[in-house]
């Protein structure tokens, strides 16, 4: 039997999970039962995605309220979660606030929202981090794949310092592939012009070679995500090509094994088949990666999940890595 | 802590709900449930939205079997809901009879589907609602935001009239709002030029105090969408606009706080997220308005409902208004 | 009361069921228990619609391992599946490998492809099929409903009478129709033109009596797609049109009855209402079918569906039906 990549991590899409991926209404119990099913299943590490997103905060930035125009939050899910991740010893991730503005505009005031970022991480270290043994660091949530964002890979270095600087722990990075399946070219253009324009592997290493190079000593960890290329005839090389540029940069290589699947006649997000997930952790396994996050437990293979398929997923999972 | 208008009323979209919001499959003892539960947060009013919509009829309607080549019913529907009505202790009101044509088309024969929708109305009064303690009313149910409906307003002003001279009980209209979400722009048109062309709030003030000056007399409640504006950057002001103008024209302002989920990559109508429905009632409540329907229960926020989402959303709204 | 056909087989979409239909990720004992569930309802026929989807493959197939580029499966679902079949005293029929190229290019090898499918027959007749009592025939699974799919129509022909000459079991198509609701044109074409240019029921009969003359002798069994033509005004005649033309080839003729809705606003494959359900079933009877199968029990009408409508469905099925 081929060796699979067991998931030892998951992002938590809280807050901005409203666009394409629907809220579930889960209570504090809910949040409960579902660390402790991560928890069942092996999962040590998990990154909230982002502390806040336009106007709705994840836990009472004084700063965000005044300076980006965020409205006070009714309660503080930041503190919900660092008392989940105690209770059922999960490291938490924190990831950064995002506008909701284009980075790729060049017109656009990244100083601003690199402000923002760090001013919340800062908020966050000494208001919660700081004395949580659940803190793991500080997750940079900017998600391109875009050759041309220097917007985003100015963001990773400036914070990625900034954080160092501020608690000494690691940063994480999870960026897109500019794949045939990426959303910013399937909303565009047909499948056949998708994959003309698609990346490829030695392209992708070239760009990522050059960025990494660029933000190095700023990011410690790079988990590239994988469902933006075809499963079938790229996945392979670029999970490989993936490892080697990370590695290449003297980072730490996680990989994003995501649990939903692109490859659908819409973008509706269906949790993925347990074989198609198996076909993919064996890839990683296989390419050298020692550590698997996906995007994400709560909706795609939880048993609270509000997707019967997901509850299922789970099921199969925890069965086959005999947790 | 905000006050939040609490939802007393709910659209049942039995019949209609088969193109954007697939039906449910619920059998009488499910309907039954899910009276129970909507009495147990709260509502008193259930709005069927038509009682007939193409060949399909909530009763055996002798009138549009003859007329309006509607195919004779299996069973009678409406009967089961005024006995539920009547059994929980809530309100039915009833909404007309809609063939599927365009209304908009200048060719339209709007007087002969006039004709449809009071000759069925006549027939509902005459065999269910004039001896049922739980009737509440008439709902008019052309749904247009667009300026140029010169047929539904026309149609609200007869048949609300005739309603009036048929039973003397109230009517009820639910207008969309020509927004940057109205489906009529985002199905034509990308996201950007559907922000340039939507209504702004002073043409809506415009435009709807024109036409409740016109149908001023036949129609008495004016309870507008609201999910057809975008909701962090337009919402506030239209309720107000709405609250205003409605009042301004001695109606009765209801408002349609709408469960579901329009600002999504796709429109698949997802449950909203309870944080996002509570900010609509807190703004509902500071525009002056004293009573919400939605659109609606059994789909978005039952404990009965196919999506697992509304379920939870069920018990959080219970929870949070502790009933 | 009008007489309904019940509906007595069902495809299985497992391995295919990836694209438009998500995995739902049953476990062997949700699909024993489907079996059961199946037989409840007095489904007596399953039909696996392909054995084998580009690489992936419902047993481990040596020839197309060797010769089609798929890879081993990690387990042998078909012989799941005729165990079930065994168990629950249900038939169970055999769909062909589908390469997932396109068999409309004139370039296609379709040589090469009918020889994967029957390479792959003779496989599973040799070593499952010809040793159960539960094997009940072939499906060829080729489902175009275009004028010109010549490779097609040429694979029905010689691949049906290899089935015939491999085992003299009878051989089952299930075409679908080039109607307004067929994806072929409702993903090219907006909704007024995919009504011009679809097929009218005289043309499908002139189309189908063609193609069906010249595969008689090669396919037994045909029973057409139903959801692809406007369910109110076109498909009693198009039910009516496929039972003349079948049976005037002296095959014989089933139905499709598909538990899908098509007619949506977007194509993403809720269960049917039982209430449409029911006048489908009841035109079949009517235009004279004796045999009603669907696509599909699994996902759209199962007490285990991830979707809870088809839940809901099979209860009032189960219902009616008085099983």
């Amino acid at each position: 039997m081929v060796e699979a990549l067991p998931i030892t991590g998951t992002f938590i899409g809280e807050i901005q999970a409203d666009y394409e991926i629907p809220d579930q209404n889960w209570s504090d119990e809910v949040w409960d039962a579902d660390f402790a099913a991560m928890k069942a299943v092996g999962i040590d590490t998990a990154i909230i995605i982002r502390c806040g997103v336009r106007k709705k905060l994840l836990y009472p930035s004084e700063w965000l309220m005044k300076n980006a125009g965020c409205e006070r939050p009714r309660r503080d899910k930041l503190q919900l979660f660092f008392k989940l991740a105690e209770k059922h010893g999960i490291k938490l991730w924190i990831g950064g606030y995002y506008s909701g503005n284009d980075w790729m505009l060049a017109t656009y005031d990244v100083q601003k929202e690199m402000e923002h970022m760090k001013r919340s991480f800062a908020e966050i270290w000494e208001n919660y981090a700081k004395n949580s043994p659940a803190f793991g660091g500080w997750y940079l949530s900017q998600e391109t794949g875009a050759r041309t964002a220097y917007n985003v890979f100015e963001c990773y270095k400036q914070v990625g310092a900034f954080c160092h600087d501020l608690s000494g722990h690691q940063t994480l990075i999870s960026p897109g592939i500019s794949g045939c399946n990426n959303g910013s070219l399937t909303s565009k253009y047909p499948p056949a012009a998708c994959r003309r324009i698609a990346v490829t592997p030695d392209e992708h290493r070239e760009m990522w070679g050059n960025v990494l190079d660029y933000v190095k000593g700023s990011v410690d960890i790079v988990a590239f995500q994988n469902s933006q290329v075809n499963r079938d005839t790229q996945m392979r090389d670029f999970l490989k090509v993936n490892y080697d540029v990370i590695t290449a940069n003297g980072m730490t290589p996680w990989t994003n094994i995501e649990t939903f699947e692109l490859e659908t006649s819409l973008r509706t997000f269906p949790p993925i088949s347990f074989e198609c997930l198996l076909d993919k952790l064996e890839w990683a396994h296989q390419a050298g990666f020692q550590k698997a996050i996906t995007y994400e437990f709560a909706h795609f293979m939880s048993p609270n999940s509000c997707a019967m398929a997901a509850r299922n997923l789970y099921g199969l999972y925890k069965d086959y890595f005999k947790k």
